[in-house]
Order: C-alpha cells, then sequence, then structure tokens
C-alpha cells in the first residue's frame, strides 16, 4: 500500500490532525467547526487520483475544498482527508480559435477574469466572490449579477475532467459547442456539490469582451414600483445586470464604503448595467429602456468612478452587515413575478419577530440574497431566531413557487428545506445516482445528498 | 388487471398490430422499418401513465415518439407498443409575467413559434424540422441555425413532467430561473432520447421578441476564406445565425426552389441573420461587421421577400437533394477552427470514393450538416458506399476532436461511432444511469444506451 508521502512528496503539503488551521475546518461563514484526520494539496489530478485511492485504502471520507468560500457548510469535514485544490491553479491552454480556457479548478475566479480580460476576452459568471475558485463555482453552479444577461457558470462548462470516487480519471464534454452525443454526465456534476466526483480540471467558455459598460440608476418612489418595471425592463432588453436594493439597505452600503448613491430621495432603487460593442449602442438601449420605463428618475454614471461608487456600495452590502453585527445569509430564488411579494414578506416578518434582515438582489432573475441580523443575541436566542426566521422564509419562498437555493447551494445547512422543496421521488433519483457514482460514499458525504 | 381500452376509451385512439401504418414503424429517413404489437394515442399525462403501467404488465416495450422526424432509427421500434403524443399538443399556459409557457410536449416546433410570436415572444430554438414537436427536440436537444446566438433547446427548458419507466409522474424544475436545488435531474433527461422516461409536459423560457431582423449574404472567394472569416465574425459579434453554403451546394438548392442566390460568381458564403430592437441597432451591427470582415463581396436583404427568398434555398438543400436521389443525412459538429479541416476532409473523401455529398451547416457552432447521394447505387452498393464513408468521416471527426451528434442523437445509427467517441468508462455511467431510471429497459430500448 503507498504511503501518503510517496503520493505527495513535499511534506509541507501534507498537514496533519492537530496542525490543520482552523479555516480549514469551517466554510465562509466560520461560525460551525468540523474535524479531519489530514489536509493535502495537490498539484496534479494524477495525486488527487493517488489520494483518493488512499483515502479508499485507508477508510478516509474526502470533503474537497478550493477557497472555502461555501456558505452552507460543505467544506466544513466530518472527519477523514480534506483535499484542498488551491495550489491546482494552473492555466493550462487559452484557444483563442474556438473562444475556450483551460484551467485546473483550484484558480480563483477574479484571476481567470482578469486573464482572458487581458486578451481582450470575457468570462461572463461574475458571482460576488471573486476569490472563490472556479471549481467551486462549478461545484454550485454560482450565477451572480451579470447572471440576467449572461446566465450562469453551468452556461459556460464546455468540459470537465474529474477524479471519480475509485480514482478513475474521466474526462467529459469538448471544445465542441453543440453536443448531443449521450446522457450529459457534464450537466449532472455542475451544481452536484463534491458528491459525485472531484473536478480538477475545466474548459470553459468565453465571448468577446464587451466594449462599453454603463451603470445608470432609477430611483422609485414606493418598493412596489421599482419590482413592477423588472417585467418592463425585461421585456424591453437584455441588460447585463439588473439589481434591485431599497433606500434603508443602500445606507448601509453608503455608510460602510464612504460612496453615495445618487437620488437620495427615493425608496427603492433598480441598478442596471448595460454594455455594447460601442457607445452608440449603449445609448440606444438605455434611450428605449427609459421611454418604455415612463416617467421616473434616473441617474446615469457619466464617468467609470461614478459607476465603480455606486457598485462599491452595492457590493459591500454584506461586508457593512458584518461590520456591526453576525449576519446568516440567505440565498432564495422566486420566479420573478413574485420578488415583490417575497420582499413584503421580509418585512411582515421582520415586525412580527423583532429580527432585522435586510433584502437586496438580483432582480433580474429572481434571486433575492438576504442577511439575517443577530445585533445582540446570545448564541441560544440566535440559534432559536434563525430557525424561526428560515423556517417562515423558506416556507414563503416555497408557496410562492420559488426553491430554496439559486446559486450557494444545500451543503448542509439547507437540508431540511431541500426535503421540502423537492419531491421524494426526485431525492430518491438523486440518491440513486450518487450510489452508482460514489457506491462508499466517501466524497463530501457531509452533505445533504446522503441524508435525504 | 386493466384493460387498454379501460385506459384509451376512444376505439381510434388504439390501432393494433396489422393495422399499424408504416409510417409509425420508421423514423424519418423511411429506410428502415420495425414491428411493434400496438400503436396508442394518449392524450393526458395520466394516460401515458397508466399505459407504461400496462406496458410493464403485459411485458411490452414502449417506444416514444412525436412527429416522427427523428433521423438516425429512435422511432423504429423494436416490437411492444409504439405511444404517439401526437394528440398531446395542448398549450397550457403562456405566463407573460415570467416569460414562460407551458405545453404538452406533442405540440409541434411550427405552432408554438407561432403562438407565442403573435403574442410578441420568442421561442429561440430553431432546428430544421418545424414540423418535430418540442417534446421530440428536447430528447435530442435540438439546435437549429440560431443557436449560434440563443443557444440550444437545453437552454429554454425550465421544467418538465415525465412518466417514469414504472409510471410514476416525475415533476423536474420550476419558473425559477436560477436553481441550484440538488443534481440537475432535467440536463439528464434533456437529450437523452426517450430512454430515461416519457416527456409528456414542459414549461419553456421565453425571450422578448425581437424587433427587426436583417439577412446578408458574404461571397468568398474560396472556401478557405469563408470559413476563416467565421472566426472574424465571432470575435465582432453574435449574429442570430451565421450559415456556410458553397456555391455548387447552393445551385442544388436554387434549382429546387426557383429562387437565385445573390453574388454567383463566389465559391463559398457565409449568410448572417442579425437581429436587433430596431433598425438602428441592425445597421450599426452590420457595419461593426463589413469593417472587421475587409474586402468582401456582400449582398443585404432589403425586403423581407429577398430575405425569405435566400432561407428558402438554403433551407431546401436537402429536400433538393431527395428531390434527385436518396440521401444518408449526417449531423457531426467539430470545434469551430476544425470546419474548414472538416469540409476539405469531405472533398478528398468524395473524389477517393466516388460518392458525392454536400456539406454546408451552421458555422456559427461547428454544426455540419452532410447528404450523402445514393445516385445509382443497388442497395448492396449503397449500404457498402454508405459504411464505408461513414467510418471514415466519423474518424475524421473524431481526429479533429468533434462529435458524431451535434443535435439529431445517437439512436440505432450511431451507435458503433458513439462508442468510439465516449470513453468507456463514460458510457458505463451512462448505462448506470438508465439502469437506475428503466430497471426493466423498458424505454426506447432499441436505441444506443443499451448497446453499449
Amino acid at each position: 500500500m503507498k504511503k501518503l508521502t510517496d503520493i505527495i512528496v513535499d511534506s509541507d503539503r501534507i498537514i496533519t490532525k492537530d496542525h490543520i488551521p482552523q479555516s480549514h475546518l469551517t466554510d465562509g461563514l466560520k461560525s460551525h467547526y468540523g474535524q479531519a484526520e489530514i489536509l493535502v494539496y495537490p498539484k496534479t489530478t494524477d495525486e488527487v487520483a493517488q489520494l483518493v485511492k488512499y483515502a479508499n485504502q485507508n477508510n478516509l471520507k474526502i470533503t474537497t475544498r478550493g477557497a472555502g468560500t461555501n456558505l452552507v457548510g460543505s467544506t466544513i469535514p466530518n472527519g477523514g482527508m480534506i483535499i484542498d485544490l488551491s495550489l491546482m491553479n494552473t492555466i493550462i491552454e487559452l484557444d483563442k480559435s474556438t473562444f475556450t480556457v483551460t484551467v485546473q479548478s483550484g484558480i480563483l475566479l477574479q484571476d481567470l477574469q482578469q486573464f482572458v480580460e487581458k486578451q481582450n476576452l470575457f468570462y461572463p459568471p461574475d458571482p460576488g466572490a471573486k476569490n472563490a475558485t472556479v471549481g467551486g463555482n462549478i461545484s454550485t453552479n454560482a450565477g451572480g449579477m451579470r447572471a440576467v444577461k449572461y446566465g450562469v457558470t453551468r452556461d459556460y462548462v464546455q468540459a470537465l475532467e474529474v477524479v471519480m470516487a475509485d480514482g478513475t480519471v474521466l474526462n467529459i464534454g469538448s471544445k465542441n459547442i453543440k453536443d448531443n452525443t449521450g446522457l450529459s454526465l457534464k450537466h449532472l456534476f455542475i451544481g452536484s456539490e463534491g458528491t459525485l466526483g472531484i473536478i480538477t480540471q475545466c474548459t470553459l467558455k468565453l465571448i468577446a469582451k464587451p466594449s462599453v459598460f454603463e451603470t445608470l440608476i432609477i430611483g422609485f418612489n414606493t418598493i412596489e414600483q421599482a419590482v413592477a418595471n423588472i417585467t418592463t425592463i425585461l421585456q424591453t432588453l437584455t441588460p447585463t445586470a439588473l439589481e434591485f436594493v431599497e433606500r434603508q439597505v443602500a445606507q448601509w452600503g453608503e455608510r460602510y464604503s464612504g460612496f453615495q448613491f445618487p437620488l437620495p430621495d427615493s425608496k427603492a432603487y433598480l441598478i442596471i448595467m448595460l454594455d455594447g460593442a460601442n457607445k452608440q449602442h449603449i445609448v440606444q438601449q438605455r434611450q428605449q429602456l427609459l421611454a418604455n420605463l415612463g416617467d421616473c428618475n434616473y441617474f446615469i454614471a457619466e464617468t467609470i468612478e461614478q459607476a465603480n461608487q455606486i457598485w462599491t456600495v452595492r457590493g459591500s452590502l454584506v461586508r457593512a452587515v458584518e461590520a456591526v453585527t453576525e449576519q446568516d445569509p440567505i440565498d432564495i430564488v422566486v420566479p420573478i413575478n413574485r420578488i415583490a411579494d417575497f420582499i413584503h414578506y421580509t418585512k411582515q416578518l421582520q415586525s412580527q419577530s423583532g429580527v432585522r434582515m435586510l433584502a437586496f438582489g438580483h432582480a433580474g432573475d429572481g434571486n433575492i440574497h438576504l442577511c439575517i441580523l443577530r445585533d445582540g443575541r446570545d448564541d441560544k436566542q440566535w440559534s432559536e431566531a434563525l430557525e424561526q426566521i428560515h423556517n417562515a422564509l423558506y416556507q414563503k419562498c416555497h408557496e410562492l413557487g420559488g426553491l430554496p437555493s439559486a446559486e450557494h447551494g444545500i451543503g448542509t445547512a439547507k437540508v431540511k428545506y431541500f426535503n421540502n422543496a423537492i419531491a421524494q421521488e426526485n431525492r430518491q433519483l438523486m440518491q440513486q445516482i450518487k450510489q452508482q457514482f460514489d457506491p462508499n460514499n466517501i466524497l463530501n458525504n457531509q452533505v445533504y445528498i446522503t441524508q435525504l
């Protein structure tokens, strides 16, 4: 039997039990911690394959992690081996002639984005955590703000290299754009939260980089007006991003970032990003948009600095909250015509429960993020409050035809709401698939799929 | 045990062995025929579920068909029961507020397109056979010409209702745009060629109908020039359609349709469709396109009639061939930078073999369609010629990193090439999934997945 030091020869890439840093025993929230026997940092697919075989032989469960930005407990290990893919961050090939880039899965999203944009190409998925790995993005089918125009991570994965639970290396997909050659294993791995295999490499689709972007803010006197105009906008054109923020939520971001939103007398905002091949195309889209919106207050960012300030305020909302109090982040999605209903419900729930919550989100695709604020609550009060608020929110989301995860995944945190949202026969099929792909249940066995 | 007449009460919706029309024992090519015990025309999901239970009890295999336009043998029954879904063609709901339409799966693509376009909405997938059913489109993940801008059928399926092999009715997906709630069963059913379940209903994503379309043709002096400019175009903008046709292939369409292509002195054409919110946006795209192409001959269709004539010539190529001789249609895909290599190879193969073949296709996504012409060959000569040509073409396609099916599926016709293209471990996983979904192997058991 191979020793671990035969597989990973650099001793600094093997860390044993007591020396594993706390950061590797938790997720992005750092509110729960697990434990593990060993932490390893492979650099190659072959090392990952050998590690998986080693884990099988030594009866070790495996928790795979990228940058550890997960928000639903998926990177909290339940014993066994942690495989950290952060050293597998090589750009293997940029193929301009097929508009693809092939990378190891541990590359950070921000590094990938910067690299391709320097080549005048564009990787559209843009989830909030730019310091997440691309492999992590694939495992949760991450979305982000530009999804309204460009779709989610799923839409940009052309090919995957995956180490299976027995150490077999699978190659799935290709550089071909169309593909109806057999069952789509690729789409099964995307969003599977590390439960079916370890994604070690991927080929991603790129597009030509839009030349010009423009940001504008529309201010409304009521939340209803703001939300009602989401559909109007989507019927007119497809913006790059379409974000909803209430005035009182924006103020958190303003205080934290030091920048001010324009139109401070508004009750609610839609922040819109447009992109195009040139300024003329942008102006044309904007004119059309404003014509269809009718009478409204708007502000057009005239400079990149103005645009950046607006997105900085929007982007700092979570950190603004976290600077004041611990928060619990919610990621739900409702059909776009139910956004107003859901936002209203959060206000009602806030009044009833006394628990503060800030709602904002990707209005263009019904993906609402909430921060639930801990404020002064002690551990018991906080866990009781969360239990109550979660139950109410996910129930409402379910009633509105929504789902408990748009882009964060189910992990360990949402098992109950997942079971409530997804029919038993569907869950049964998911389990059967998991069973076929990972018969000994060694891959991310802490997450939902083994607990259905 | 229920009798068939208890499930389907209208006697004209049950047709027994000797009365089954020949049309239902074949596929769109009508070159091979199977046999079946019974043909049924359900109208509801409940009837389908009961039929499946009946088939299980009576040891009948099931072949599901829509309009029978399949080109790879999938609708050629191998005994048992044929379930024809063509009467399940109801539009259940148009939900403008979520940009979705819910239909029974037997609705024809052309009926769906017309219906939504009257509402100023747009269903982008546009495979050649407008008389195919939407369920059939989903089962082969059909693409078509507009895929270069708008993607394929997969990208527009929001939800599915599926009758499983044991008669259970599964509901998958929702009207939510983002979804990372468990393994994506939806994507597994899309493109599964009827092997995992019977799709009875679907919710499809719509977009706002583009207001203006423009067609232009670019003429080139060599095939190389035409193909080299595909990448240039895609780097400049995303056209609605980008089709490649050689002059000598276009002539077949001209003779058949009676319309003439412009720029008759060219050797090869790229036909481009642009769409936009208004004329200005179109003009802008066109100017940009022509600026980047440099010196070339082009023709802009000034009227809808002119545009229609161009698309009629392009759309009539297959029928033009079929009016002269029997043909075998090929659907392969290569990475977009290998299109020229593949086209050249077909010419070389034509010279070597003496078998005429016409290549044309969806240049924007590397999807090349070929007609192999039977000409005067007798059955034996034809089958030998096809065997030889197929082996050579699919081998070349494989060498170029291509795949044996872009949008027609594998069916029974491409099993050999599928097995060559897809690694054994991937096929093994597909079979394991099939086994879990349909343990008695009663659904479309004639197609590839049971023959791996």
